[in-house]
């Protein structure tokens, strides 16, 4: 898979506690399972640039919102990026699916928790992930 | 796998928001990759009983704070299940794997959000799932 996917999620009301889609194995975008895990990132901080040169990621946020920034690179050079965001969590829930090699950054939204998941194709492996400062790609941030 | 887990999780400190682990391919517990979803469970609320026959369950709770109750009744009948109930969640980060044909019940124990998720070995099916009312089992809830 190569590109970035967008994909619109389910809530199932319940009284008690809603039910919450994240991604079964037969959609679009899902690769193969390797890990599930969870980074949380407080109000206004900012976590990046990371690029996996393997992971495929599915990122779903279940509490709060992110913005999560993407550079694709990989038919450009560093300095002319293709650069998209996409704003989700609770107030648009939507799974984002980023095949590798494409550099991410994302930043709390919300000033209570911003939960986001990650269901990846492989495990962590820090050989891997290729870590960038933030200021290597210019965006506008909050 | 016959047998209830309960295994301890990692949180990795970042001042910006911590990493919550949740469950490796590699893992003890993990059977194969069907479907993840999650489920919140509002203060004081119960959700259950449900008996899944195929599925396994691991359950993680990253925000909030769960008590997920179990009547095995494998090898004994409705009347006397062996019962058993684990607190998880923000307090006590641990996963959880129930195997199937366990009645599970869980109920919100913080104020906050209670966000249950479920990395499932297959993906949704309500034909192989029970449902049984609250009352079928005794159980001291809060």
């Amino acid at each position: 898979m190569d590109q970035i996917l967008l994909t619109k999620l389910s809530r199932v009301y319940n009284p008690k506690g809603n039910i919450l889609h994240g991604i079964k194995k037969s959609d679009n975008g899902f690769v193969t399972f390797g890990e599930a895990y969870f980074s949380t990132v407080k109000y206004k901080e900012i976590k990046g640039w990371k690029m996996h040169k393997l992971m495929t990621l599915n990122l779903i946020v279940p509490n709060g919102n992110i913005n999560i920034v993407t550079m694709d690179c990989r038919r450009t050079n560093l300095t002319e990026p293709n650069v998209m965001s996409f704003q989700i969590g609770e107030s648009n829930y939507m799974r984002l699916t980023i095949p590798p090699n494409i550099y991410v950054a994302f930043q709390g939204i919300s000033k209570e928790t911003n939960l986001l998941l990650n269901i990846a194709d492989i495990e962590h492996d820090p050989n891997e992930a290729v870590n960038l400062p933030i200021d290597s790609f210019s965006y506008d941030w909050e």
